[in-house]
């Protein structure tokens, strides 16, 4: 197959109101692109199923968080410290460029490089500016979010999001409250995230402003299974293992074998694939591609790209990881938060454990009316930080005492407990919508040999279900056509109106935006009662009856085939 | 009726999952909030309702822009010059203080004097810190909108939009020529818009970063007319006008007296307070209040706020606002883009006008060869630039000219035009989201004498639509609940699974979340194939077929009465 000419399917998108490059009118942001009408509609729908699927289906909690966060939410992430790439400027006429993205010829992996390494390398190639052939500066780092400041006079330093994981993770104790504190529980969010990059480019692949659709799923670390497992293990993916070769697998097999690293990755990817197929990307243009060994990050245990095969090559829509307890260790430790789950045992269970026992005999001469509370404070503290020290500090109503070991001892225990507190593992599906839009448009393009343009989307995903035309605008055609498009957009149906050009025409500007079907009134109208159906792919045509068109329309966006109207009445 | 303490509604929506303070683990910052589950989808479905009245009842054009924008969007909208506050500094502890609130009770219109005036009036007082007493900086004004700066290097300075109107009024070609080239065409948006208050407070009321949804009609300059007036000519609504006692008005004297200034206007003041009263507003509690002539913005000719009646007062929550063309043109005078829209006239209009007239007979030996383009560029001048100078500089492919007056003519002229270029008017209706969705919440509690709690939601806004429960969870009543459960969600109705404590205690859960209706699987069931569907607001009971569950579901949340239930096996 053919790849499509990425700038054919922008133009398209230009032309017909699906996108349109942001601020055009002051000479436009390289990043940033608005939604038109179409592309709007086209942008809900997907999100709409997959909302359907996740939250509805699988019931996770949609949540909805500020964009802007304050620094410490990045320090945790670590976004203030790693989330970089480097540039270089030209020192004539101040143009930016990746540093790496100049050596992609020069060296296997330049992004490895250090700022001096990479500096020497491009020096010593002779590399100019390719607008104006001035010098570079060296490379510098630079944070790829978008830096702000909340409130008046110093302000506090804040970011806008670069995902919208965060928000979950910051309140996974929320999340868990609200799932009446069980394990596995899910939260999902759609959103804008930001990433300030240095040359963006490639449409709608690498943006600044971009919309994400996140689900974190909190799992228990010592379980990984999935009770819908079962019903999906013979269910065969293209996988792309970083080991071996690519490969058709039953996901039951993928699991077996170890190729997928458990069963509720497992799980997500599928659902991930069906939402791809649903929402009408072409299956055989799709792969789960596993991370490389070097690439994934040190915390993850697997990680798998859904890519979908476009114009730009093979690029990546969604990923599905496996984080295990990464991020949300890390915000515990950053805020000091308890962010756990706990497990209660089914029996509670006698465990052994060393505990301070207080040398009353010691304290009481030292510590006279205090020995008491220093005894209490004693007992309290983490054995971790008492266990063979000669000295500790204790805090009694806000007074520092220095208690000696001879006051205490360690001692081993046996104790009945209920249960235990864990910190979740986090399964994430990363849904990028913008790319997957483009895919689903590249995917949905075809040409005939006359340029006439077809835009092959599902009815689930077509920005508009229906045309509605009357043949002339007038004779009365026009009002029942009215009439039609009035009754079709009170029941929730996207309808377009047209009554200008021939029928021919009006019919190309449907399929060049992906409407499924058009339904025309005529002459006949008047008498039989009846009107036309076409159908965007087959350019079959039926008659059916005034009445019924709600149902077909309804039957067209159920994804049900054209043929089946026939039957209608 | 009693006003409600806001403080109260606020620990519900904390304690049942509506809101959380965001990024409380880091200490949490004013102004920000996440909405939890229940407070995501109640946005979503005020969203839905929403849009289903602009974009499918009123065919806008649904639109979705970025959120950073380059500084000369906001130089041409005003932002950059007078978006702005007052704010002094503690000189002692750096608190921030939004300097005319610190002069509510010093001044009639604090916010009115200048950085000195007011300086001067707290001074005077002997205004402290309120949090140290400490000494206050002279008041300085602060930018409300959030800065970020775009690109590596030096960027672009850009700011985080302070609302979603820019991206519409900057695409206005765009959104004319989707809409085929005809005025009236209206656009919609909805999404994030950021406001960097120096002391935010209210909850949801005043956040640093909100929820919008905002139309943009863009109407003929000289044709306020609506076709759909006709159909609420006698709709009646509370107007307080700026001028006159408060009164009820129906929509045609409104317009006659002209206290509405025009059709189009009361149209969609009257499509607002629809609007409000279907997602759950108390029509008792609100009133459209007109802007004070001293408030109303210099370029507006009219301006309404929606207000309710909350916890903290008579509160706005949308503006709709003849704005004329201010908007469409600071973006033509900013950018030289031509926001203009083309009318074209029935029959062509003979009309006077003054054009230049090249004189060839003094071109000629001044431009030689070049003397017919010359002439060219000098037809094509805009005449204003050209009427009484002496001389006049034109272009010739990038070379200029300077001409004297002794080559051309000015001359009066007639011509036959077929239409004219005008810059639209803008009606504005502004939506609040946030402060919507907490004036219904707020609407829609009530507390009986015993502290129970009912949230009487609209059933289109309830987060939940119904609760299925098993009396208990075991004996088959549990696969029976599990199985409607499963039915009811695949259909797209949320529901709610709860097979714990007793079914009284179900009930309440169900009725502080607004849940409109819950359905009871017990013993009987089993026999008789019927379970309880029972009635949040009358606390009544009918028993139904299960067969008819999701019909009986979909009459509830369509709005029916819980008696149409009655009739259902």
């Amino acid at each position: 197959m053919m790849r499509m000419d990425p700038q054919e399917l922008l133009s398209l998108c230009k032309r017909r109101g699906f996108l349109w490059p942001a601020y055009d009118i002051y000479g436009a942001v390289a990043g940033l692109y608005d939604y038109g009408p179409l592309g709007a509609a086209l942008k809900s729908n997907i999100e709409n199923h997959w909302r359907s699927l996740y939250v509805l289906g699988e019931g996770f909690q949609e949540i909805s968080c500020p964009i802007v966060a304050p620094e410490p939410v990045f320090k945790a992430s670590g976004h203030v410290d790693a989330f970089s790439d480097m540039y270089v400027e030209c020192t004539n006429c101040g143009e930016t460029y990746r540093a790496d993205h100049l050596a992609t010829d020069l060296h296997p992996n330049p992004a490895s490089l250090s700022e001096s390494e990479l500096g020497r390398l491009l020096k010593e190639k002779g590399v100019k500016c390719s607008e104006c052939k001035g010098e570079l500066t060296e490379p510098k780092r630079f944070n790829l979010m978008f830096k702000t400041s909340i409130g008046a006079g110093k302000g506090k330093t804040a970011y806008l999001r670069p995902e919208t994981a965060q928000g979950m993770f910051v309140n996974f104790a929320q999340v868990y409250r609200y799932g009446r504190e069980r394990l596995p529980v899910g939260a999902v969010q759609l959103g804008r995230s930001f990433r300030n990059e240095i040359s963006p480019r490639q449409g709608l692949i690498r943006l600044r402003e971009f919309n994400m659709m996140e689900a974190e799923l909190f799992v228990h670390p010592e379980d990984k299974s999935w009770p819908r497992f079962k019903d999906v293990r013979g269910e065969i993916l293209p996988l792309v293992p970083n080991e071996g070769e690519p490969r058709d697998l039953s996901l039951a097999d993928a699991v077996s074998k170890g190729v997928i690293r458990n069963e509720v990755l497992a799980y997500f990817m599928w659902l991930t694939w069906k939402f791809a197929v649903d929402v009408g990307l072409d299956s055989k243009r799709l792969r789960f591609r596993q991370h490389l060994k070097t690439e994934m990050a040190h915390y993850a245990s697997d990680c798998w790209d859904l890519e979908a095969e476009i114009g730009y090559g093979w690029t990546e829509i969604v990923g599905v990881a496996d984080r295990g307890s990464y991020d949300v260790q890390a915000h515990i430790n950053h805020s000091g938060a308890e962010l756990v789950a706990f497990e209660r045992f089914e029996e509670p269970r006698e465990v052994e454990m060393d505990v301070v026992r207080p040398n009353f005999g010691a304290l009481g001469p030292l510590f006279k009316g205090k020995a008491k509370q220093v005894a209490e404070a004693l007992s309290k503290l983490d054995i971790g930080t008492v266990r063979g020290k000669d000295k500790v500090t204790v805090d009694v109503g806000g007074e520092k005492h220095v208690v000696p070991a001879s006051c205490f001892d360690v001692v081993r225990k046996k104790e009945k407990v209920s249960g235990r507190k864990l910190v979740p593992h986090v399964i994430e599906p990363s849904y990028g919508l913008d790319r997957i839009l483009f895919s689903v448009l590249d995917h949905a393009y075809s040409k005939k040999e006359d340029d006439y343009i077809v835009l092959r989307l599902k009815a689930l995903a077509a920005p508009i279900k229906v045309g509605v035309f009357p043949l002339m605008p007038r004779d009365g055609l026009d009002t029942i056509a009215t009439e039609i498009f009035d009754s079709l957009t009170m029941r929730g149906y996207t309808a377009y109106y047209d009554d200008s050009g021939s029928i021919g025409r009006r019919y190309a500007r449907m399929d060049e935006v992906g409407t499924p079907c058009c339904i025309t009134v005529d002459y006949d109208t008047k008498t039989d009662g009846a009107v036309t159906v076409r159908d965007r792919d087959s350019t079959e045509q039926v008659r059916i009856k005034m009445e019924s068109v709600a149902e077909a329309v309804a039957a067209i966006v159920s994804g049900a085939p054209f043929s089946s109207l026939k039957g209608m009445k």
